[in-house]
């Protein structure tokens, strides 16, 4: 991972749950091969399974001692605290995993690397710090020349944060290659860098660059793959992260959307703030809301709908995706406890007819 | 400016003209008294307003003696070249004024105090390097908490970068001053904060602090002020900073909106790109946009348009003003030109029914 293969001990300190280690639980959703521990003192003793429902055979332990023990030899930040910096408590922690040895992956907005004490101690023991969130040093400025690809960029949408758009192009990108056809993921996130080994935390660009940083992750994808799945951030609706999914839309330029939602929210979670958030709309609203931004600088559709289920039972699972299927007359699916198949069937018409239009003859 | 009294020399080498150096076109508008002389060897000789027709009673010298001839102590550079890095052609100069002890005010992307060479040179002569872009400490995120403030909040908004929203906001702030009422001007980019003396270059905050950034500023604001008048940024139809102006708009969660444009554009202008950029599409199209993009958060209304109309006669002028008041049925001035009075007449009256609604007995 991210330049040569690791035992991962995941950091989860009080709070290895799927609603709150979002990192956590993608890194064992996709790279459980290379986890040999999750440490949330809390919760030690069960397994990752018990706790998240993935990954029957990793263990869950107290501390570092009992990663080590179960045969880690790196330390990955699996929680990311609200405004970004190395909690106080977790400094010692890091350290004794720099002091032997181990090299430390962070998605923090703080850059370890720039702590003289852990640099220090990374220094002196051969460990890396790997900052996955530091932006990329080329200040690239977007053009919409990710609109021109060969290729169909889809981009993965939400009606708010932490619903699953990560999740979504991955099983997408999945299904695809079952079907045999070629299709690419584009990480935009800590924990989509984390799986792909690869691309921006888009939120930790300085914002004049995110929409370049994107259009240069499609660019170099598409020259490789006849589907681009790039991993949407934020919502069009969240009043902090707006901003950044609008970049990241702009500069992405697809021409497919995908709309992501979590079946059990109705309000926008503004985390950190004691004000409620405010109602999501109804999905065609939403859907409306996006197609038009997208165009923008780029038309773009909504091809199928990705519902996160979490929480709910299989029969009011089925029943929410059949709502939305209702209410926008596309594939509605939850890709991770049903199957993606119906989304990639549709982007595999999206792009047949985006060719079909462009040379009739082939 | 920036901590202390200064007299600026304003370096635009190569490109002292209205459209080209944006910044020192800026200062010399809103602060030419403390303007000792441009830095242009280009147009040396002349004065400043044969080349921007500002400031007469500035010129324009070839280098930094003859600034210093001309009584300047401190350097700001006035041009943000493309990508964001000091020019290698600069490095000397800028060398040469922290050695005479000036101190060196820049908005570049590429902070100067992080530079060695540049940060010993002023340790050197103890002259100060400030880097006006360099994103707050503080890491928020934005939750749309100034919807609530009592104060009407306004942001300029564009069709494209660079048609007049840092000055539509500055012209209105002072007819509305004029007009008994109290207004506060908000910077949010870095001409701004050299003519504010504050604010934040909301382009170089890592992309998800943006609106929290923003959120911080209007709500300081607000308790002084009766209108809070946010400069804009970007465009949302530009592809490269899009997500800078969505976000900057649902930080401040304006009630009010102010549409720039410039009359002699009729494309985005993709800075650095050999492709041409697209069209910009109809006021009408432009306001539905904003005024959409903003009620996904809080709604909000175009309530008067500011002409940019550099380079018309003052026949064309004051025609693609009346078109536009024609087009969108509110107030349309250039308030540089003209007057920004019909503007402020115009936040007034919006300020007044936004209280009466609140209160109707007042």
């Amino acid at each position: 991972m991210l330049g040569r293969l690791r035992r991962l001990a995941l950091l989860a300190e009080g709070c290895f749950t799927p609603e709150n280690a979002k990192t956590a639980v993608g890194v064992l959703r996709y790279r459980a091969a290379e986890v040999a521990a999750v440490i949330d003192s809390t919760s030690a003793g069960r397994s990752a399974a018990e706790c998240v429902g993935l990954a029957p055979e990793v263990p869950v332990v107290a501390d570092l001692a009992g990663a080590a023990a179960a045969g880690a030899d790196a330390l990955l930040l699996g929680i990311a605290p609200q405004g970004g910096d190395l909690p106080a408590a977790w400094r010692g922690l890091v350290l004794d995993a720099l002091r032997r040895g181990w090299d430390v992956l962070s998605g923090l907005h703080a850059f370890l690397a720039d702590d003289p004490e852990l640099a220090a101690a990374a220094r002196g023991s051969g460990a890396r710090l790997i900052d996955v969130r530091r932006p990329p040093a080329e200040r690239r400025v977007g053009t919409a020349e990710a609109a021109e690809t060969a290729a169909l960029v889809t981009l993965t949408v939400g009606t708010d944060c932490n619903v699953g758009k990560m999740t979504a192009a991955l099983e997408i990108v999945r299904a695809l290659n079952r079907r045999g056809a070629s299709a690419a993921f584009v990480a935009t996130g800590q924990t989509g860098i984390f799986i792909a080994d690869r691309g921006v935390a888009v939120d930790a660009v300085p914002a004049d660059f995110v929409a370049g940083a994107v259009e240069a992750l499609v660019l170099e994808a598409a020259r490789a793959a006849d589907h681009v799945l790039v991993e949407g951030q934020g919502s069009l609706f969240h009043p902090g992260y707006s901003g950044v999914t609008l970049g990241l839309m702009h500069g992405a330029a697809p021409a497919a959307l995908i709309l992501c939602h979590q079946a059990s929210r109705d309000r926008i979670r503004l985390s950190g703030s004691p004000r409620p958030g405010a109602l999501i709309p109804a999905l065609a609203r939403v859907r409306e809301a996006y197609e038009r931004a997208a165009g923008w600088v780029r038309p773009a559709r909504v091809v199928g709908v990705a519902i996160n289920t979490l929480g709910l039972s299989d029969v009011a699972a089925r029943s929410a995706c059949d709502r939305a299927a209702d209410e926008l007359r596309i594939p509605a699916v939850d890709p991770v406890r049903f199957d993606a198949a119906p989304l990639a069937e549709a982007l595999e018409r999206e792009r047949q007819s985006a060719r079909l239009l462009l040379d009739p003859l082939s």
